[in-house]
């Protein structure tokens, strides 16, 4: 990491994600002003060599002019913070939205903020808890000019094209996707881009987490599924007495499958601590960006049964199919007298 | 109903099925010879006119050849059934298997009864719990000459025409299935048409569930919901107000809606009974057609996302999707640090 | 059909709903006031008793206050025609929109509609081409008022209890259910359950349709197909043998069997007519409502894998996959050097 | 790449693959026997330095006793290889199938060399055109005793524990997953394993390909959408007006984000040498895996929803949709009197 002109920049939201950005920053030269509805989030930077601001008025007035100021909390609390800040700042400051709102919200903050001259830029960023290290994959949206001045502070925080091996066959000159970040687009395109990227990761979640189901399942026939006429008998049970280390599974396949991949390191990380996975449930969390892209994929008319699937897979863990379930015992019981398995 | 020339026959098998079938043949003056595992249900037909057999030597006795005999029991059952039954059958005689077997079973079968002389037919009999009113729809295989000897027999279980308009646009003269009953092909085809039959069922099945589950859940911007980093909040909560009667929306669709059918009729007859379907949990069964309508559709090549996302549904439906869940909630824990919710 | 007291009602639209809907309700003695941008089709109306109406403004003087008009519009010319409309109207006056609006735009028309003391009634209507025998199934939104004062009406287009038996289970006393039209309640609950009776349409159809194809390609052993690295080739051709007769199939399953449905009885309809349906290229074409039931079942967090496979599979249908393809095959042409076959 | 103890090592099939791991080995110090069906392919390698054997025959006399031989032949070609090879071999010779056999046959094929004493392991290969230098993930189903005997040459072709990072939560002394090849169970858990691997590469090029589509038409704002009753209006097209480099966005993704990837590195490629993808028509072939893996998840009750679908975007992207998409467009034509829209 190496960055000609150092900025100052100011941070509000100091949880994992917004401290490990200030930390990434001040590594690399830059100044950080920081901000956090909790005191001790303040304290504990500044004692990293940040300068401390327990409120909007004190971070607008630590930072000369004109002002970057990265925003890193909820996406329900942006607008609330936007409220606040915004008449602390003036024409050509720079607000970065880093959290996970929703693109069309950018859209009209940035229309909002405009009038004012106060450039917002949206910022999709990635990496989760492990992007002090790595880096973050920035996807970024917003006017040409603002997103420019603030190339610094973007290069510092993604990860470099050392991250990588150079991609074989590209043959453009520039372009700063192989260092990790990049300006999608106009307002919301980095947003956009974003959305779509945890949509994808769903989809990969997702088939990793059958294929690991379907292999541990493997032992299907070893164990005597009940014969009546509400449950299919195994046709082939020799064919499904295998007992397969799932965890070891996951850890080969990080090296030279065709599937490697972060998500696979992960997966092998968590199997290698509890192969069982004892400590889950099994009820898994959509934090929006997977719905919004289904649905933006409707609105194109574009096709995603897979990532469709995975939202709605979601959905079912956490017992959301429940009506739909007790309609479809109710049709069978009235047509065939079905009672309901009660286990 | 009305027959020509009544046959005999021999119903091996008094369940639910098996008992009404012969009911609704002895109605249209077909002699029947029945015989069951259990005494009580030999001597209950036996009391409505039938004659009783006690075991199969009794009923193959009972039977004037060439003879009919009708095997409705578990397709777990057919095997051992024939064990003991082939035995104590002539050349020219018929068996027909009215159960849910499996149609690489009936290929298989008919193969090993062909060197005997004897006849396998392969019947497939939707219709339930109402069939000893409604009629049941039959899908045959099997061998021309043996279907055609038993004509009298399905076209009495069958519904007949009169209980569905004939089709307007069908100017085939001849043809049995506007009766209710079709010779679908040689050994196999008859189970092959009722295999996938169930499985279109489960798709409709499953387009009514969700579809009356989405109007149960139109309430949803009137709780609510839990606003954090883990659940998406809902963005237009006045959109979702409306507290609907989902039982008498399943009413109305019955009169001139173009989803009128059958289901829907059950669908709300569950419902007016019980407006929660609290009777149920909501964990579906399957009895082994949906899978392999699937699993053939995959050897044809041929698209069926509706009926597999319904196969999985029901799979899902059961908690058979939990160590999927849980390499999910493993990722999500590993790569964002987010907690799984417990509830 | 019989109704206590007639009323007088306005059609805007004659496309053919609209001019159906005006010929069902004059068969019950309503008296009818048409309009159309077409002067022809109101001329037509004309001829068989209605009052023609060549303006809104002709419409609106036509009719006696408190007025009813009913809107037969295309979605897209709902605003528009409201524009024009309203100043023309008067207090206590009733607009209803017969046709397929987003249930959204209910909710804000019949809030710029009240400060009028105008009362804005959705209703959505199911029925197609077959409703002026058949009658149509009526889902209604809007103020209790006037949906009882239209009463009149919507059981004169409704189908009626004789058009289908009682349901067993029913005990309820009153309801307009059973008649084929159901108040769902406040502005935009009709557009909202007929949106949702569209998507469960879809998914139902779908069902319908892969199963017929499935069928349809039983046949596939007996074509030998390409064996090469790029193809998988059929296990087990001999389990692929059957030739069946599809349109057979799909007349057989009308009578006595779970399917058996309406729109089982048009798939085999259009199979009598022709068997290879040989007059359609298979791109399926989607009018929103499929869209907007997915996207609704997304916000209530409500899992709808079947309706959004059928979704996704009418897209792909058409096409829209191709890019999606692409980037397949490019990443198999990357990895294993698999050539696209073209064919 | 290091090897303690040198082996012999025939191999059968020297296509791309196979012609790669006989390199590979060469440069380890194993001394390899080559056999293929081509002479030329066998000369080439024996100017590498391997031994050339132009039958099979020749291949068995080149090989001291115990012999091991690797086929690398296509699925289709194994069982006559078999019948050709094992007249030749001894008690105590090792047969390994690498290349993507069925894992049934796997159990068949070791059964019945097991009476001769000749050991057969399945052993699934990944790793693709690029596995030369990149190194080959194996998973290996078989004896303990022939695996273990094998060890030197698996870790020859494995990639090695220096190809990925060290798994940070693994405690486990010992086992061969981190150096890239795995020993998964008895005969057939080799290829069942690597059926899967295949299934969630399925899914996971799916989820990566539908993203990626779904950003190339984030403009489908700008272009006028047809406005009629068959199409639905796009209702918010300012929300979709950004024209994103579809190739850049492949390229930023590789690094620091979530779904960092093998197959994002290759889609990043591919795009980079044509972000158009113009070579392809976007038809996606299957080769036999992902169908596999899907029917194993329904045997053995696994809810796979997203492997499944991906598995028929596949076939519908050939066009093996066209019947389903007829009847619903009949189906459309005959409820609505839709014309199917030809473009």
């Amino acid at each position: 990491m190496t960055t000609d002109s150092p900025l100052q920049i100011g941070m509000v939201g100091l949880g994992r994600m917004g401290a490990n950005l200030v930390r990434r920053l001040m590594r690399d030269g830059h100044r950080c002003v920081v901000n956090d509805i909790g005191r001790d989030a303040v304290q504990a930077l500044a004692q990293e060599g940040a300068t401390a601001a327990f409120s909007l008025k004190e971070l607008a007035a630590a930072l000369e002019p004109p002002r970057n100021v990265w925003l890193m909390v909820p996406a329900g609390a942006v607008e609330s913070t936007l409220d606040e800040l915004v008449p602390l700042l003036d024409a050509d400051d720079i607000v970065v939205d880093g959290g996970n709102s929703f693109y069309r919200d950018d859209i009209a903050r940035a229309g909002r903020l405009a009038p004012h001259g106060i450039h917002y830029v949206d910022c999709g960023t990635s990496g989760g808890v492990w992007g002090l290290d790595r880096g973050y994959c920035l996807m970024i949206g917003g006017d040409e000019k603002a997103v420019t001045r603030l190339a610094p502070v973007f290069r510092t925080i993604a990860p470099g094209t050392g991250s990588a091996e150079p991609t074989p066959g590209r043959t453009r000159a520039g372009g700063t996707a192989p260092e990790g970040y990049l300006h999608c687009g106009p307002s919301g395109a980095g947003h956009f881009v974003k959305m779509v990227h945890n949509g994808v990761e769903y989809g990969m979640m997702a088939a990793i987490a059958e294929g690991l189901s379907i292999i541990r399942h493997a032992d299907a026939g070893l164990s005597g599924r009940t014969v009546d006429a509400e449950t299919a008998p195994l046709r082939d049970p020799d064919a499904y007495r295998y007992e397969i280390d799932v965890a070891e599974v996951a850890e080969v396949w990080r090296r030279g499958s065709v599937v490697g991949s972060w998500l696979v390191d992960l997966a092998a990380d968590a199997l290698a601590r509890s192969p069982g996975l004892d400590a889950f449930t099994g009820r898994v969390s959509d934090s929006g960006e997977g719905r919004w892209t289904v649905q933006a994929a409707i609105d194109e008319s574009v096709p995603a049964p897979v990532i469709g699937a995975a939202l709605n897979q979601r959905y079912a863990s956490r017992g959301l199919d429940e009506f739909t379930g007790k309609v479809l015992s109710a049709m069978r019981s009235e047509f065939g007298g079905h009672d309901e398995k009660k286990e």
